[in-house]
């Protein structure tokens, strides 16, 4: 399936900076991915390898130096121009065992772009890593090819999604109480709306949560069908529909 | 989302069974089962769980006695009649690090019920635990309200799926090298038709296989974008747009 990824992890290796890029620029590589691409990757001087920084798009480099502490690499030249994609948000409930970080790795791959966890009463997580789960999508754009890597917002309670302005966009609200519709004719005719979508904790939402979103304007509910599942596998298949029906692929 | 597998896993527990289920019968638990109901269900004398056994659809029994090497069960009465669900069989590539048994749970719950591991020249997996892949197959069944567990055949060589009868059915073929299409209409378009589908493992097809693959009769190459999946999204993210389309929701 994914030749490209192995290409990708083992023949290119693809890295996000925050780094400014442009040709002849002299940048050095320290802390996690300084540790990545020597001890994991076994980078050697003269080794090239892909940078992006979701402005500039994506740039060919080559390691000039590595000390004991930095990579120092020289930017060549540009192999990609930026693209800049729909940005889709997707709301999500903290899961149990870090679970959502899957969904944060699963949903980058499949192209969402920002991602904001959020409090509710069954969710039984109340900490959320904002900074694992940041690396955790970071890793995911780096290794998917994407030019961008994903917002991870901070934690918010359910009562902030509520004030959350949905005039300018649409809410999609996965709910298990939905009844059966076609999910995919439904997205098919928000084609050229922005959208973000809700997928709810373990426990489900209350029936006064459920209640205050259906109330929100711009709310469209939606089944995913008559099997029950974890929330982990709505999130991909929920991100897999919508992609895929707006043709984004 | 799953509210409904909250109150599945600790309100009513479903345990997948080889026995006959009748009304008044008694039957033994014992094995990992009995351990999972004792040790981690913490059941008790009298409490009450659902069975299946893939045939005679859903009975509730009651917990009737408890000892240190089984449970003995009174089945009750039938709960829910046998569902007999649509075969769309999935072939898959064994991952590193068991990621297939990852596989295996998300499209259990997405309604896949049978599963071919397929050994091909860029896999570097050579061994298949067939028992712990069921074992993970059958704990989704229980978990997300199947009536029926997923079978997982045995591994066989690529060249042995090649000498599959695809004459009655049709192969789905995710092509990384496919162009772009929309694999939604596509799908539409088989509407009636036995669906296999086929996912590659994490080096890709070699240019044989996949010549081969596309030699075969009745084989549909579809696309999943432009964007880089890992095999085991690959494998959701092809279910989910099987299942979605074909309305089986």
């Amino acid at each position: 399936m994914d030749n490209k990824t192995n290409n990708l992890s083992h023949k290119s290796i693809r890295l996000f900076t925050n780094n400014t890029l442009e040709r002849h620029l002299l940048i050095k590589i320290d802390g996690e991915d300084y540790h990545y691409l020597k001890n994991v990757m076994r980078i050697s001087s003269g080794d090239e390898l892909f940078l992006f920084n979701g402005i500039e798009g994506e740039w060919k480099s080559k390691v000039v130096q590595i000390t004991r502490k930095y990579i120092k690499l020289e930017i060549l030249h540009k192999n990609r121009e930026q693209i800049n994609y729909t940005n889709i948000e997707c709301f999500f409930s903290p899961l149990n065992n870090n679970r959502h970080n899957y969904i944060i790795e699963k949903l980058t791959e499949l192209g969402i772009l920002s991602f904001t966890p959020v409090l509710t009463s069954y969710c039984n997580i109340r900490k959320f890593n904002q900074s694992k789960a940041f690396l955790r999508g970071k890793e995911a754009a780096e290794q998917c090819g994407l030019l961008q890597v994903p917002n991870v917002n901070e934690m918010i309670k359910f009562n902030e999604l509520l004030k959350q302005e949905f005039k300018n966009k649409i809410l999609i609200f996965f709910d298990e109480e939905s009844p059966l519709k076609n999910p995919i004719e439904i997205i098919n005719s928000l084609k050229g709306k922005k959208i973000s979508f809700l997928i709810g904790p373990e426990g489900g939402f209350s029936d006064i949560e459920r209640a205050s979103i259906l109330e929100l304007n711009n709310v469209v509910r939606l089944s995913l069908g008559s099997r029950i599942l974890r929330a982990d596998t709505a999130a991909i298949v929920s991100a897999s529909i919508i992609q895929f029906t707006f043709g984004d692929i």
